[in-house]
């Protein structure tokens, strides 16, 4: 366990200091939960009056919210507590989980795959044929990485994730437990006899850039011939469906449970809210967002919200809403 | 295969026998599937009339409903045939996946972790740095269990399931196939520049209780500095979502495909329909029931029912979708 | 990498060839983004205009659509642009992962399993007692196959998927990554004193038929005493959830993240849309159609489209959101 003094904390976020306590910082914790040896947060005016019988010893505040720190306590007041929580939590990070060795005895590794300097692969983990791992890659145990994928430097994959063959993964990346790239797409045509379905090859791949994180149990699959691709900086995450021949734009954010059909593409900078999915075909355009819950049918405007099922311009849907609320009186 | 007499049979669910029968009883199964050496149930007065042409040799009956076992044939009554289904079924249940040593050779086990009396671990598993499983725990094989993670006594972890570090699991659990525990919550700040995002550690936990049972493929991600939290009892489907920092009270249920996006609070015995998604910092109360598809906005009081996109009182939606229908016309 | 002349592709899509290439093909790709050793296809007329300044040396296009090859570049005019495709997908699929051995060293295999001619289990993999693998069958590493699996020939199982104890699986299918068969399925009652749940045990199995694909992250749960059921050529894509005692008649249709609860019934080749969600005990009859994103709470006669949450007929689904438009106005 890490210790602070207000000094260290206060080094780090760069805040005015009031009050004082001999009480050092061990943790962070919510502030009615918090014991004597945690720091927590009051960014918004709603949980100014929960400091008072908080057991912290130590509050960061936003400026322009009015407390007394009060016996043995102290505040530390800054113009954003949010950010500076964020910023401390890097400094209380705990240590991650240990490798006994750099390469464990109980990974399988094909003899043609290339491990850059400081990567560590964990016990029960694959490396397929022609694999490139850059350096200070981190692969924890029992995940599966086919051939001829590349993943460039200080990504980490966690366990279960199984990456398919001829995928691109760039640097930065952060991929959570049982996630899985590079899976066929969904796409068959009827059989020349009129009868069931023939399976559609795919033999397109993956291609995702830096600093990508995809969350837990998220699939994104491979294109039909060409690539489903991932822009820089775009965060997704859990139980997220991401079909073939998507192309995502730089830092994208999809939420929880949502998913894109076949061939979507979405600009820069799109926001897709929880369990929210779009239609086959579709352009989201760059700084667009979708309303959690929706399903888009069309095309989006650059900026534009939308909302609903079928989604439309979030001002019209809940003008619908209300339409539809008075009308059942 | 086990075999039961109608007098076994009869032992452990203690009803009246009406008829009597040859042949032995060694299954159950649906009453227009079944043969002659297997039992079924009518529970419900619209079955009653396939039992003249079942083949099985024993209903388990309702004693409302009036019927006749026919020749060589048993009926045996009962206050509650679901009851006694789900009782027989315990006796029923066949042998599960066979262990050929406690310890499997082919699983990876760091020299700190602790595991108690009686527990199994599969081949390819991986327990981490100071985990610490407890007594008759039953790990299958190929899953993985990260450092400083506790487990109860009796739990059964099954294969593809990942466990990230210091997660507290309680006794009498049951964790499905690829589940994915402990993930990192989804949690981004703006960069100082503007552009794109910043990762917010998650150096938080995930807490379950005793007696929880998580379905296939199901993320519960760890919380952001305190715990993410499952009360005692809480039964949770397939493919569902549960953020970082929810809460869940006692005996709460979530349906398949549903999710809770973060901070999440559940009161005791909350049912949460198939697919239906919940807000971030939404509580709904104790004996709330959410409807199937549901997207849930609001907070939700003690014991009432809500249903629909986005969601109301259950009564009132169904009156909006009645007012839309005629609307149409 | 393989390479194609014109001749050796018309060889397999028997079109019409109008002009001339000394252009080698290598690959296929979309019509705005290939290079000069790449075909692609124009299936569609709005497609046609692009033609002009793609850099493809080669199009297959519908005999329908007007359009000059260009210089050094030639069409083969086909009746069917995607059928050819299709099929010309097949010729250039690049080989498959490598495997050193048939049976990896590090696979952990029970004696008593049964594993035909030319199958493969790749390391990491497990396979349980009494499993039986027909001929062809390809394990890639990672996958977990518990007792009493039966597997028929040319199935393909990719890496981390999991099949429970006593599943049924037939020949030609393709299951991908993360997959979960055979979990136990949801169903509890309430416990003899009132308080908390009590689990019913699924004794039963899973049973699938030939040619079945089921998607990455996707669940089939186990019966409760008699067999979840999926028909022959059935389709299921990603994350798609399929609960206890559904039965899934041939060539059955689920897109990405759709759902069905317990005991639903499919006849034959009905499709679901992505994230529809079904209702418990619903029949959806042969041929019928559910759109994406609706929540279906009857049962579907034979061939028909439902659509919206609550789904109804397509038209009159569409004539309520018309209404609902106008009424917001």
């Amino acid at each position: 366990m890490k210790t602070f003094s207000i000094e260290d904390i206060n080094a780090i976020i760069n805040g005015s200091v009031v009050g004082q306590t001999t009480n050092k910082i061990t943790g962070l914790e919510q502030i009615t939960k918090a014991n004597k040896n945690q720091a927590t947060f009051i960014g918004n005016r709603k949980f100014a009056t929960l400091w008072k019988n908080s057991k912290a010893s130590l509050a960061i505040v936003n400026d322009k919210i009015a407390l007394e720190p009060g016996e043995n306590r102290v505040l530390i007041k800054v113009k954003n507590a949010d950010l500076a929580m964020a910023k401390l939590l890097e400094s209380f990070t705990p240590v991650t989980p240990y490798f006994e060795t750099e390469i464990h005895p109980a990974a399988t590794i094909d003899k043609s795959a290339k491990i850059g300097n400081g990567s560590r692969v964990g016990a029960g983990s694959f490396i397929g044929r022609n694999v490139i791992l850059g350096n200070n890659v981190t692969i924890y145990p029992n995940v599966t990485i086919l051939d001829e994928t590349t993943i460039g430097d200080h990504t980490t994959i966690w366990s279960g994730t199984i990456i398919r063959e001829r995928s691109v993964i760039g640097s930065h990346c952060i991929f959570h437990s049982n996630v899985s790239i590079g899976a066929d797409g969904f796409g068959y045509r009827p059989n020349d006899d009129g009868r069931g379905l023939v399976k559609i090859p795919h033999i397109g791949n993956v291609v995702i850039g830096n600093a990508v994180e995809i969350g837990a149990n998220s699939c994104v699959d491979r294109g039909k011939f060409s690539s489903t691709i991932l822009g820089d900086g775009c965060k997704i995450d859990n139980l997220v469906q991401i079909a073939h021949n998507c192309v995502l734009g730089r830092s994208c954010i999809m939420a929880g449970s949502s998913g894109l059909a076949g061939s979507v593409t979405l600009g820069d900078g799109v926001v897709i809210g929880g369990s929210a999915s779009i239609k086959d075909h579709v352009t989201i355009h760059s700084g667009a967002t979708v309303g959690a819950g929706s399903g888009v049918m069309n095309d989006v405007p650059a900026g534009k919200t939308v909302l609903g099922y079928p989604a439309v311009d979030s001002r019209e849907m809940l003008k619908q809403w209300v339409a539809l609320r008075k009308l059942a009186r």
